[in-house]
């Protein structure tokens, strides 16, 4: 399974008319995380398969296009962990988060690096330590998700978000993209000092060109994506 | 007062019947902080005295088992330093937390540490900087607290959260615990590096191979504790 | 206009009498942000303004005082950048907040510094890759102001912000401050042990010793400021 979404995610990656990764599921479960079936005999597949998990995540947020999380259900475990380490989150109120591992004597050690770096840590201490759900609701309060909506607002929110990122250029969103979480580890002095690099870099794209050029002319930008 | 609850937190720490801390108060004050009293006149106390609060809040977080939160009251200036560091806090909507020292002249430097890890800066700044307090809704709506509910809830939320962990082995939970807050400490990569480690380590455990088998057994798991 | 500004910030920096500074506009846009005909061609220009606006927002956070962000309006791109960089940030309900520089070719990297610091990742991320606007009231629930309220209350939250920091010493406020941003930038260990440190520091100041004297003395504190 991660093998064929790793698969999916990157076999495009380099195509221009790809512009978004939407990740989503069918039926009331998104994912259920790690099959324990496949875990719990072999130390061996335990690393291959933590090892995977953290090669898709960062597939992800190396892709040069954003990923969005689309969830009417339920993210447990791996599947919370996989979830929030898209690029954004858009959830209906109803669907639940968890990080139940503990219960079957599995801590969620691996989804609790990725839980605890968007929630506050009263927040992300209390899914990982009583394995109880978040709501929707919850998950938008506490920064989990970017928006959390009713469910017959998901399609529509997505649609929106997507047409967002069309109406921009490829180049552009693929150099913010990959700035943005390389200035996450920095310090904020370095990270200031390396945006403003950054920005000038980013003024050297013909896309960048154009896109001046058409706000000044008042007409629609005719990106090249590259 | 600080080496009771530090005697009190630690004396039965290695008891495996220990499964849970729930810190809580009587009255309406949850905790006002330090004495100024005690503080105003001698660099030695002062010194002391601040490295006593610090070592309690590092006793929580090294604590083998969670450390609950319960608030229905003020917390203030240390005593909002000291709920903030439990591991999880519950508090009802009409609960206050404020950092009001600089008021006397204090500014609450060390519970800033506290605070402006849980908060975002425009938030802990107000907190800091105005002296003014929060009400639990907003501390909930921040990040501060993990659940702010009705008063008449307190108790139930509270029983829910240790139930929760009751339920779990007492060496899952103390294993998680401790590498939550090492990788909180970490860069992503070396967090995601190091929990694919801790889950490999954990899988060793014995409760954890209970754990599995009970959920494949569809039965109740017979935890050991350690 | 970012000479005027940050004159106008530190002109009176050494001044006792100046206690808070708010940042305010007229009109419906607190701030566009960067003048895109100053910046298109000249990669001279564009490197001296993005510093000028780093440099802006160091003054800021360098300022002996708070600075709070007063927002009734259109905070966009660098616009959002210095709004968020203030201390604190009140805004009416109805402001936006966005990043949208995408849309003309120009991925708001600098401004998003400054966002992914006060933001959960699928906030920040959202406002980066899609430019779209968010609400004040969105703004306060993801932290990246201190409060939203309906306009009728906006010159009253404000005035309770700034009579509490004008009834408290400058020199307190100060310290703090200074500390407040310093610790920031440095481990929970780290940032524990200078802030006992800074504590000490703290109660060797003139007006602190007053403030304790007239709180135990039940009077209000006569401030020297220094």
């Amino acid at each position: 399974m991660m093998c064929a979404l790793q698969d999916a995610l990157i076999k495009d990656k380099d195509n221009l008319d790809l512009r978004c990764v939407v990740l989503t599921a069918q039926g009331k479960i998104w994912s259920a995380g790690h099959n324990l079936k496949e875990l719990h005999n072999d130390p061996k597949i335990q690393a291959c398969v933590f090892q995977k998990l953290t090669d898709v995540i960062n597939d992800i947020q190396r892709l040069p296009v954003p990923v969005l999380g689309k969830v009417n259900g339920y993210a447990a475990a791996a599947g919370c962990q996989l979830v929030v380490s898209c690029d954004m989150v858009v959830c209906t109120k109803n669907s639940k988060f968890s990080t139940p591992g503990a219960g079957v004597g599995v801590f969620c050690s691996t989804p609790g690096v990725a839980v605890a770096r968007i929630m506050s840590r009263p927040k992300s201490a209390y899914m990982l330590m009583t394995g109880l759900p978040v709501t929707g609701e919850e998950a938008y309060i506490s920064g989990m998700v970017t928006k959390a909506v009713v469910p017959e607002e998901l399609d529509k929110e997505i649609e929106e978000i997507t047409n967002a990122i069309k109406a921009k250029s490829r180049a552009v969103i693929s150099l913010g993209k990959e700035f943005y979480y390389k200035q996450l580890a920095m310090s904020q002095a370095e990270a200031f000092s390396a945006a403003q690099e950054k920005m000038c870099e980013n003024f050297q794209l013909g896309d960048t060109k154009e896109g001046i050029s058409s706000f000044f002319e008042k007409r629609p930008p005719n990106w090249k994506h590259q």
